[in-house]
């Protein structure tokens, strides 16, 4: 695999790979059997844009569990790239050494450039509205591990939809997986074209889901928007009850309580949100072993 | 041991062993033995709420000498974090693998709140004005190998050691050890309740200590109660001249030169400042080891 | 080695050994052949008083690749410090267990006190405007892969030299090394003394030079200075014209586009300045290895 820019073109078999072996890496690290080190002398960097702690904590620790070494670029904070342009800083990193590139940015596109300009391999760690490849992936393999497969489930998809990436990588992988996807979210958060099943009524699809995946509520879509969006959308513990009894609950985090989902239901049974990030960081080795094209 | 929130609790024996191979360690270092790998495989996360850069770092070496995987989360730079609960930051770390966390925070009990969520083994690295007990650790280190012994060492806390987490970690572990523990301040810095002796009069008691104890004196107490303090507390070349020969000057750092210390005994043959820092490391890998249930 | 505070003191032998191990480890990193562990169980603290993180990160990648622990002290961004005086710090920074310790700051000379202070190998990664000698010595190695000698090659430094670090070290090694060097700026950025060919006309120069070695115009220089400048002294295509075939364009970076340097040359067929980055971490390597008298 030559980087991870989207998971858009990736087919079921490639995507059924990397879900699978990182599931495997899973198992070994709660069996506390270290990992060797397949990217030993190899360096990953990790180039943020945008200020993110876990996604960049994940990777750094998905990295060092394969022996690579960690180089971290903070051009949010480093005044030294303020002054130059974004393709002399990205080819300053790569030219120091950098064997893969890891790369958030608040605009779409940026990790594919990255890619042109380097010829390097790049992993997308969201770039503004379009992907977010590695949460996509770590939320299969967090359905496989529970339901022992993807195949038929039945996934609805909560929020803003039209503006999330997270929601971006789910669209691209989720119905090749064979799951079946729905959108649901208020008019103006859903997509404006797309062939997937789509609705502004929560309520009526609840009673169908094995999955409710909640997305975040952006604290830029304004306190009226997000009032509104309560009263429909909001995952409480009475919407919780129409739930079949064996759906569960999934945020890519971080949960704003009390607007897309209670308190209740955060902490409940259903929700898998902890095991999300559990499988995020044998995801991340699965992708980096995968485009350094190591077997780990 | 399951973690190490506070000395309170503990016992002679679990103090002497800790501060035994502590010393052990250091031994090792200066002689430029490489230390096992003990907890290779193993992740120890530094979760500092509070802004620290001697203690975090010398976590940070103590784990590396170690073989751990170390991140370093620091929620006070961190946006992500900001819209999130403290527990729910707090689950998320843990559930990325972590196997040690390691907390500082500006409010007593953190550390507690801490291994309560997670389960973890919490290491305590300074909690409101409660404890910072791997400082009073390495500083019984310190006193151990410069006097081979700590039963029946005069020690005077010389500062304010009511609102001082430092002071509150040395009251709960050197009596312990057998210690003469003294407390010096002005009235108001003095502990409404304590068993120990307590004095607003350090000149009268400077003749009869080993080990004078020094506090800094935070920025925040104002500029005129620091004016009072010089007066009466600070030690200067004079003050230290009435100490015994063989008696030293301990200070947990950053000093406030000119404040509580002059720079005479900051930098004279007394000072065992630079003693108590080079304990730091090996300090924090002793009671890593415990923590962890290792054997270095 | 007992250190690198700058290159001034150093022999040609010394340089050339320094030159040339550095291309050796460069050689090897692009081979793909993994670093011995020659600094294993040692530290190297990276104390950067100004912000930075090209040469931090060059600095923390070449301490990785030796197998040595990194610390990161970064006293702009610690309140810790800011409240301690600078030799205290330094002093609890070399006690926590440093081995070596890289120094960046903004006032010159201060990695000698360091020196001084602590007794410990210091490399100077920039100190005001006196010397940058890793800077210069990776210049050098590019200079020698390139060409395949120093000795005789007319380099002309072009730019702001009187407040170059960089340029102090170039002056102060390439001379040594056997080539012949030259000083382009306008008067009022030219050394006041120097026993170096020195001239505002870079026009006149240019079909005599194998390098042209451009630095970059600072901002404070102001909207004005750089106007002027770039009228005269602009690489651009038209000047690039009239160089030798086979000359070569270099940039400390980073890059001040259409001040210094165009668009075209920039990214033009005789730009060195990937090869430059290239360079960084074998160069620092080397100087790792031969202040802590270790062979790789």
């Amino acid at each position: 695999m030559k980087g991870l820019t989207g998971l858009r073109t990736l087919g079921r078999d490639e995507l059924t790979h990397l879900i699978t072996h990182a599931s495997r890496l899973r198992d070994q690290i709660d069996a506390g059997a270290p990992s060797g080190p397949a990217l030993a002398g190899r360096v990953m960097t990790n180039l943020f844009f945008e200020p993110s702690t876990r996604t960049r904590l994940s990777f750094d620790l998905a990295a060092q569990r394969l022996g690579a070494h960690v180089l971290t670029f903070d051009p949010s904070t480093s005044s030294t790239l303020k002054g130059e342009s974004l393709r002399d800083s990205v080819l300053t990193v790569a030219a120091m050494g950098t064997d893969i590139m890891v790369v958030r940015h608040h605009e779409e596109g940026v990790p594919e450039l990255v890619s042109g300009w380097t010829g390097l391999p790049v992993i997308n760690a969201g770039d503004g509205t379009n992907e977010h490849p590695t949460q996509a992936l770590l939320d299969a393999v967090t359905m496989l591990r529970h339901f022992g497969r993807i195949e038929g489930l039945r996934v609805g998809i909560v929020g803003d939809i039209a503006h999330s990436r997270v929601a971006g990588s789910l669209i691209h992988s989720l119905p090749t997986l064979g799951a079946d996807l729905h959108l649901v979210a208020p008019q103006s958060w859903l997509p404006r074209q797309t062939s997937l099943p789509a609705t502004t009524d929560l309520d009526s699809l609840l009673g169908d889901l094995d999955v409710v995946y909640l997305l975040r509520v952006q604290a830029e879509r304004g306190a009226e928007a997000a009032a509104d969006y309560v009263e429909s959308f909001r995952l409480d513990t009475t919407r919780s009850s129409r739930l079949p009894e064996h759906a569960v609950v999934m945020h890519p985090g971080p949960m704003n309580r009390g607007v897309e989902i209670s308190d209740e239901v955060a902490d409940g049974p259903r929700s898998l949100v902890t095991e999300q990030v559990r499988n995020g960081v044998p995801t991340r080795m699965a992708v980096l072993a995968a485009v350094s094209g190591v077997v780990t």
